[in-house]
């Protein structure tokens, strides 16, 4: 018997949202529909595919360039930035852990939210951190009450923003005041992979500049959203090179595979495909609140491409599975909370149908 | 000022082999070849490259199945394993990190030889163990002084057989007769990434089935060297199901993507390729033996797809740049020590042009 590290204890590996194939072949459905896991509902821009089949037929036998050199430039150009404020990661989730390796200590604390993107606490309590999760208040990060567990032990800071799987928003006044109160030896993590799903004047949509301002902020941005790539794993990093710099040292030297890299090059340029995308998860978005709002169910106003909603006549396992066997996966969070994805405006009415079909016999 | 972990402190992060792109570049060159990263000359099976151009226009928007449930239960059938004995890692790199992120503790000792692969040491110092390097006995692996080394510290053994970048073999006999010595509580970390290129009858061809007479090792693999999937990054490691269920918790949820995964599982059937891939590595180290044979040039005898030589004459950096001028990318080692990837013929031969040239202006 070879011992693990104790840090590793009591981790339970993520969950992620089933996968399509698995419940057709469970139930024996022919349609299923996810809006589980907030992924695009329009796949992938064909800018994009046409790219990578072009350069699958050369083959894929060379190593990926470590350094993500063509994209890092792409990405400097598009945000008006340095290449060495950039760090290219496999996915975003990779970002988070990169971070937690190079950060956290045994002795160290970290905070952060209850509801939020289960990830952090998990990539903290491999590398040994105490965490502290602060309750939110009415479904939004408590601010202060964040900076009041701040400790002599303090190290890092989880943010995310709009929050997964709330939906809901700090605005920009909210943020800059946070960032003003907090210690600047305390790196501060902001997530903003749903950022582009936002429609508030309030948010801040080019929080990946903060750490001019603020030189202890990261933020994680991801191709998996709004980019329709969650297949090919692409996110990244912004902040101060000499953060960059130490959080290179944990990266992989190929951690991100050559077709990520290139379809987020190819990628960042089809604004046409990004419009697409917002819109139609603007319209879903207003679909579904009148759906929830007839069948009196109470929900966040969501400033991403999920709603997270309370259905108070039943728990939210039972409703996963009574959904499910219907052929509509969606994500059940604790108690009587779930989370869904906006899809199509089809794959929407065929959620809303599936829903009132479920709560009816749950009246 | 946040304060990066000790650990990384003295880490310098791992210079792979130069694009070709770049030095094409560099020296305004139209003809370059690499064979700097030993990496696959026939590029990628045809039959891998006609499912990834099918499943791209699908659409890549969808989350990688975190399981990899079909590409385990394809290696399961091919190696006659359980899938509970399998986890499918982001290239074998991150293999090696998962396995120390679950093991080392900052206390631990590690064991590796001189002259091995580097990301054994980077993975082990960023979670803290001390190192322990064990010189080599006429370019192999020194068991015995392995062995010699072992202390009440000592954690994990790290062994790449064969070996990267000496070439050179540890015969069935040597390893099964190590492991007979080695106590039961360190962790064998066995990384044969090179075995299918090994023509001797000494070789254990099946060492992924190690792990049923010795619970404590575990075997990495990959994908990125006869299968000719660098560029997308696949590996996996096999071994007992409750070392697997511990690194399991350490992985990212969707850490090998979607075109990884497919591709794996359409490469182990492509028999064909394998067997020109392998045939042709013979023929060309027969060849290359010759050349360094006629200019005298002192090299290991090689179990993989690359060659170790030495030149006496001439410090790697300056061949290696020499090299580099006229079109061809080596790997400079320490010293005179240098590496090259066995590619097509036509690039051999060009190896072999360029490097009389270049030996010439320096005897």
């Amino acid at each position: 018997m070879i011992k693990a590290r104790e840090e590793i204890k009591n981790i339970i590996p993520y969950v992620p949202g089933r996968p399509i194939a698995d419940v057709q072949k469970e139930y024996g459905l022919e349609n299923v529909i996810k809006l589980a896991s907030n992924e695009n509902p329009f796949g992938t821009s064909e800018v994009v595919k046409k790219a990578l089949v072009d350069y699958i037929n050369g083959g894929l036998n060379i190593y990926p360039d470590g350094n993500a050199t063509d994209l890092k430039e792409k990405l400097s150009e598009t945000l008006k930035l340095s290449p060495e404020n950039l760090l290219i990661t496999n996915g975003g989730d990779e970002a988070l852990t990169l971070i937690a390796q190079t950060y956290i200590n045994p002795t160290d604390e970290v905070i952060l939210s209850e509801y939020t993107f289960t990830r952090y606490t998990d990539s903290s309590t491999i590398m040994g951190a105490k965490i502290n999760f602060v309750p939110m208040k009415s479904y939004r990060y408590d601010l202060d009450g964040i900076l009041n567990r701040i400790n002599e032990n303090t190290k890092l800071i989880w943010v995310c923003n709009p929050n997964n799987p709330t939906g809901t928003l700090l605005t920009e006044k909210e943020v800059l005041n946070f960032l003003n109160k907090v210690p600047k030896h305390i790196l501060v993590v902001y997530d903003e992979a749903y950022v582009e799903f936002a429609e508030s004047e309030d948010a801040i949509k080019d929080a990946y500049n903060l750490f001019k301002e603020y030189p202890n902020v990261i933020t994680v941005k991801t191709f998996s959203k709004i980019y329709g790539l969650a297949g090919l794993r692409v996110g990244y990093l912004v902040g101060q090179p000499d953060i960059i710099a130490n959080i290179n040292k944990v990266r992989g030297p190929f951690n991100c595979n050559v077709l990520g890299q290139l379809a987020a090059i190819n990628a960042l340029d089809d604004k046409a495909f990004l419009k697409k995308v917002y819109e139609n998860n603007l319209k879903g978005k207003k679909y579904l609140y009148e759906v929830l709002d007839k069948l009196s169910l109470p929900y966040c106003k969501s400033q991403t491409n999920h709603i997270f909603f309370e259905t108070p006549m039943i728990d939210s396992k039972t409703l996963f599975e009574e959904m499910q066997k219907r052929g509509v996966i969606i994500r059940p969070m604790k108690g009587n909370y779930s989370r869904v994805s906006i899809g199509t405006m089809e794959e929407n009415q065929e959620f809303a149908k599936t829903l009132v079909e479920v709560i009816q016999n749950f009246k």
